[in-house]
């Protein structure tokens, strides 16, 4: 890799860490941020460590009014030797560039956010939990500038990384959830900017998420836009379904997001051999199929929880229990192995783990 | 009105005008602005009118990375006699309430922003434009200020008014456009946030709007997200066709902007005793009327360009030139007449004026 120069404006005050044993998601930031800026005619330019500050911008500014923006999310992890992990963080800024070019935002380079990525987490090494279950959860994010209320693409934009020591993202553990299946709201369309990781996609969720839980639901299953038939994501989550021996997760159509630890997961089961499929997957077929005794397990996966059981799905009246409510065999395998990949503790066949 | 107090912090220096001859759309700010912050427990508080200036938000606001806010958008107009006028306010703070529900935010006093809006203006009454066409336009929005990397509703947000003195929206005045029917992406889909003013709507149109550019059109047709047939908005305006004799716009249908320059066509219309029709209208019927001569007039209406006359639609490889590419009767008298009501220049039987 290049060495990408970047100014290091360290911080003379240093925050009091959180009780790593006790640690909520999101909520505490490290001592210093990655900052970059974008102006149109000039490209990327300036990009700096700097200690983590507020951000401040015109009224008028773009993201404000039209939420042209895109972001990430990922982990570093720390070993008990105290060498420090991401997982598959190229992959991240690819996705990175595709959001950006389905908002109109200028591409990054991927090398120089990786680099940037590095040299951050480095800078703020301390604050990497080394505690089980624990990690850095790192927020890259691309922001739009301009002060200009006419509905057009910004013309100035900032890049920006802050970092996370996180616990686990439920509370409860990985515990079985339960979960509503949304027959009203919809997520995302295709056409739409539902495989692209931008805000709107989460701010159009939170209703449908709000109802789930005064019904006593965690999330919300989504289905597709145009017809409410076909599984597409659970909460801000891909889905998995263990159903008959076979694992089958919605094929990416356009609407779905192309999560990481989706891929992860499809490539795991394949080098173990057990059946996957990603396809069009509907509603009907998995009512029949939990009628059958089939639905054997199923669960979301994604970055930010890793694996989340479910226990229970409600639709339309009906309660499909899965698994008697318990986390499944093959959904606890594949929690130990990611996590046991992450955090260095088992073989990486895979090349996913990159040391800081 | 109940008078509400609003403490007022006058700026010591004041800005530069613009020429008010040659103004551009939402790139020139007033002196002032209005705030009022949001605390869960503690409701809205603080309202205050500050001079202009920078927000200063935590890199973790939940603005930057799920897009929880929604904005409004209105004009007052200066009339010859140095009065101002708002048109029709209390049904932008009424849809702004709308909007805030569906993005799980809380609801302002329409009462109080209609007062802090008045009182803003007047602090700033100097900036109101007097040239012929001009006007002052009105952006309240509220962001999401929590620093908090959880998919959930912020618990604090902040309201805010801005003031921008513009020219027309479109720099050609009200010259027909050329539109390009939109194939492929989609802007909004029942049970998502189609109906809200909130800014994924319009982050997502973007890329959809830049191929339209590219390929010589000024913006494009939305057509239902369901089957791409039915049409929706065109650009982020609403949009009205002229079919032997009668005005069709699309119904309200959970995935339309309840615009406030459609509603007041919709009511002109009536009161004039012309023929107007709010239902599903698709593409199929467009092109039929078109080849038998019957489509007689199109055009967009919304706030920022009131009215823009649509002079040819573009729809696979097919063009359907309207009128012979000029303003249709009927679209300029809807023009002169909604602008005359808006400057005072014409009786306003409907009580759509409000003085400020």
């Amino acid at each position: 890799m290049k060495d990408y120069p970047i100014e290091v404006q360290l911080s003379t005050e240093r925050k009091e860490k959180p009780d790593f044993h006790n640690l909520e998601f999101g909520r505490n930031f490290t001592d210093h941020m990655f900052l970059m800026d974008y102006t149109e005619g000039k490209g990327w330019h300036d990009p700096r460590i700097v200690p983590y500050q507020p951000i401040t911008l015109d009224p008028a500014a773009v993201i404000f009014h039209y939420g042209q923006t895109v972001f990430e999310g990922l982990k570093a992890y720390q070993t008990a030797d105290e060498q420090i992990f991401l997982f598959r963080p190229n992959k991240n800024f690819e996705r990175l560039n595709r959001s950006l070019e389905r908002l109109c935002m200028p591409q990054i380079d991927e090398e120089l956010a990786l680099s940037a990525l590095k040299q951050l987490i480095n800078v703020d090494r301390n604050w990497v939990p080394n505690v089980e279950g624990t990690s850095l959860y790192i927020r890259p994010f691309v922001i739009s500038t301009e002060a200009h209320l006419g509905v057009s693409p910004s013309l100035t934009y900032q890049f920006i990384i802050i970092l996370s020591p996180v616990g686990a993202y439920y509370k409860e553990g990985i515990n079985p959830v339960k979960i509503a299946v949304e027959t009203e709201y919809t997520r995302a369309v295709k056409g739409g900017t539902g495989a692209a990781k931008t805000a709107g996609n989460y701010a159009s969720g939170l209703k449908a998420q709000e109802v789930a839980e005064d019904a006593g639901y965690s999330q919300v299953l989504w289905l597709d836009g145009k017809e409410h038939k076909y599984i597409e994501e659970v909460g801000s989550m891909n889905v998995f379904f263990k159903i008959n021996g076979e694992v089958v997760t919605p094929e990416l159509n356009g609407s779905i997001l192309a999560g990481i630890t989706r891929d992860s997961i499809i490539n795991l089961l394949k080098h173990w051999n057990v059946p996957v499929t990603e396809r069009k997957l509907s509603m009907d077929e998995l009512v029949q199929a939990s009628k059958e005794g089939k639905l054997e397990e199923a669960f979301g996966a994604g970055t930010a929880a890793v694996i989340s059981p479910i226990g229970e799905l409600f639709y339309k009246e009906e309660k499909l229990v899965v698994n008697n409510g318990e986390t499944g065999e093959l959904t606890r395998k594949l929690y130990d192995e990611l996590t046991g990949i992450q955090n260095n503790k088992v073989d990486d066949p895979f090349g996913w783990r990159v040391l800081v």
